[in-house]
């Protein structure tokens, strides 16, 4: 793992707060984060959270360097040189309980819960949300491609359009948690034990006499992985021709060839027609990976289409997730100390989606004991812990304050962990393999009907009582002080 | 600056195809490549190039350390171990010709040219494209958000949308060479020096007993630097008043507040009451900054509305170049060592633009004498250097192959400097300054109807028409020995 120096990926309005809690005093009040986001992105019916092991690792490394101390020393504000003292000295010694990675996750629930001083969960806001976004987002837009894909193969191919090193390679991991079979980045391979997949490129049979000359001399040399790129010059005039004589000459040999990949022209035309041409020629086993631009929407017309495609590379739309390259997580302070006492706080907004839930919570997933399917997902404050023994609650909408229902047998599961407590790691980080079915199973549990593409059913994450009857007060109280004061 | 170890951020392909030329004994042969955009972003008239800070630093870093070796000898394919033993040594040895950062650059022209063994021009393809294509997407895209905001101060705001941490820095990079003025990312100002700003978050407030204490405390800890968030509650019934009482009392220690921010709301309506508000209370020095899902859209139209604005935030739509969050640029042969000559290649599509200009290029800028700007750019193969001393040449339009004119009493500027030359820097990286310097001045190369946001002018890259008869005969000898194929 390549553990990078990043104390100072924050903001900085975050060592701004942090010193003048500092100057007044108050660096060591109590404080509660959560993160959460506010709507699903690609109009999906749910996210599929990651982000955990990049954030752990991002904690568990936390410190400013030396060189940290002396930029910020020789930054204009002039910080007093006993904060910049303290700095050196600090750690990440609160807590964080997250969702797990791989994990199906909803709006406006907490994924991420941040306990410690103001001064340590201020710090690191900036960075914790950068990684949930990016890699939740890319799981989410993976994890609509592998339904669609329905089984066969995806290799993740977008290292050299993603925004920058990083994106390249988290983003390949999420893809893999969220069920592709491989990435090209070896950097990816090598860090997450992904594995790799790869073909040649243009540049290989430019870079000989003639294609035939190209497929001959690259399958000479890899004659276990002969995967040819057949669109150079002409697919099925020149293209798959020469790959047949190469398969041919390997059979000679008693290897396999294993693949043609068809990057560009009419897919769905040229797939259905490669088919044909590779069957006559006995050599059904030859697989089709087809490439170019492609992603959920392209794939499900291919395949209706009949193409006759075996394993998809997708590239650019999938790492950068085009159709919408941010999901916009926040990071919100819930509670905080005040004389001694940890307080809920609100966040009122104009906008009503916008008004923060007060307290400290927990989230729980409530599955039916008959069907064994989601019914929905439940927020409580954290010291509710009823949720766990009662076989029928009531549920509230967060945002529709005067909304309630009921739920009944039911099992409750916790959806937050204690993942570092008093600053030391007390989870098992779970390898990839394992992130990849414990996201499978979960998928389990929803109906086919808030997977699918298109105009998903709407899932329903509900607040507990106290949760919902605190959140009301709160707003009351708040109205009543601002009519108070316009009198 | 933190030099990583990214030898193997590159595809899978690369490799393969690298063991392939090291079984056939073609590893040394000399070849040339060239990366170019075909289309520019963002229906912009130009696109910024940055990045080649990024590719210097991974090129002279170049090295697979023991680690890497390890990596590759587990992989499935076992490598020939000589095989691994030879990347043990390999180094960057070749040559790398680039336009500089900063410069403005067109569709289908040479933006790099890397020169060496096949060997050391392949691997470097993936990282080369991954930093040219994020940096000049991202310079472009501030480019356009520079242009809007016309001399109002520009902030970049985007780390926690931003896709991973490498996308945070160098995006923040990047806007600064287009003319943003500062970024919020410490480590961008830590590694690149770059100005950063901050104000605080809404935490900030809530962590307090009322927004008036908090501002007051804000303003106690940070006198130099009070940029205080207005909107937590309500904009102009309370954030504003408690900003106008925490001026008047940092007026009364002799201190300046600095600004307000607001982040919500009607942008157009808030900031002008705003600036009502602060100039009646006699602060017309405090400057109004405002954010909150900014593009150069929205600042247009804000601005037309006589939004009282001084300073703009912009995050996620620039951090990520949310309407087109990739470039697709590619990185081609363009010519391969054969019998010990260094011969042209093509590559050839049945899309017409997709059809590559053979041999090894230069890119020269035709500036007018009478006028000084600019008329147009010029490819010319390598071997033609009398562009530089004629005074009357023909241009040959790329992909209209027949179409031609003439450019007169122009002076002719390369585009193409010398960087690495045999493995070893021979060039001065200029500091970010002198990058967005050179910049500005290269804008006032061009007239404002190709600058401006909407259906720009179209700028034209021409072929030499020693470059235009190459393709030309290349593309004709090529279908003339398809349809020999056909017959």
């Amino acid at each position: 793992m390549n553990i990078q120096d990043l104390a100072l990926h924050t903001d900085k309005y975050e060592i701004n707060m942090m010193y003048a809690h500092w100057i007044n005093g108050t660096m060591n009040d109590h404080a509660v984060f959560e993160a959460y986001f506010r709507k699903l992105p690609f109009g999906n019916g749910y996210a599929v959270f990651a982000g955990l092991q990049r954030i752990v690792e991002y904690i568990q490394n936390l410190r400013f360097s030396e060189d940290d101390i002396q930029y910020l020393a020789e930054q204009e504000e002039q910080y007093d040189p006993a904060f910049l003292q303290m700095l050196r000295e600090i750690r990440f010694n609160g807590n964080l309980y997250s969702v797990q990675e791989g994990e199906i996750v909803f709006p406006n629930e907490p994924l991420l819960r941040v306990e410690g001083t103001i001064l340590e969960t201020q710090l690191v806001e900036t960075a914790l949300l950068n990684f949930l976004n990016y890699q939740t987002l890319i799981a989410t837009k993976a994890s609509r491609i592998v339904r669609v894909a329905a089984g066969d193969g995806l290799l993740e191919f977008g290292s050299r359009r993603a925004q920058e090193a990083d994106a390249a390679v988290w983003g390949a991991r999420a893809a893999y948690i969220a069920g592709f079979d491989a990435t090209s980045n070896m950097l990816a391979g090598k860090w997450f034990g992904i594995p790799t997949k790869g073909t040649h490129a243009h540049s290989w049979v430019q870079g000989h006499d003639s294609e035939e000359e190209s497929f001959m001399k690259y399958a000479n040399a890899l004659p276990d992985q002969v995967a040819l790129l057949v669109d150079t010059y002409d697919t099925l005039e020149k293209g798959i021709p020469n790959a047949i004589k190469t398969a041919h000459m390997l059979e000679r040999k008693g290897k396999r060839m294993q693949s043609i990949r068809i990057d560009s022209g009419d897919l769905a035309y040229l797939s259905k027609k490669a088919r044909e041409q590779l069957d006559k020629a006995g050599l059904d086993y030859v697989k089709i990976v087809v490439s170019n631009d492609l992603d959920e929407h392209l794939i499900f017309n291919l395949k209706a289409q009949g193409a006759k495609v075996d394993t998809w590379g997708v590239g650019t739309r999938l790492i950068t997730a085009e159709d919408q390259p941010s999901l916009g997580g926040v990071y919100k302070l819930v509670a905080r100390e005040k004389n001694g006492e940890l307080i809920p706080v609100i966040k009122i907004s104009g906008n009503q989606e916008k008004i923060t839930t007060p307290g400290k919570k927990e989230v729980y997933r409530l599955v039916s004991q008959t069907t064994g399917k989601a019914i929905s997902d439940y927020i409580t404050l954290a010291n509710e812990k009823d949720v766990l023994t009662r076989n029928r609650i009531e549920l509230f909408d967060p945002v529709q304050l005067d909304t309630n229902r009921f739920a009944e047998n039911f099992k409750a599961i916790p959806l937050l962990h204690p993942i570092i407590v008093n600053g030391a790691l007390v989870y098992d980080l779970p390898d990839l393999e394992q992130i990849r079915s414990f996201h499978r199973e979960q998928l389990e549990l929803f109906e086919p009907e808030l997977l699918r593409l298109l105009n998903p059913e709407i899932y329903q994450v509900y607040l507990s009582p106290k949760t919902w009857q605190l959140k009301r007060d709160m707003i009351r109280e708040y109205k009543k002080e601002v009519q108070l004061e316009r009198v």
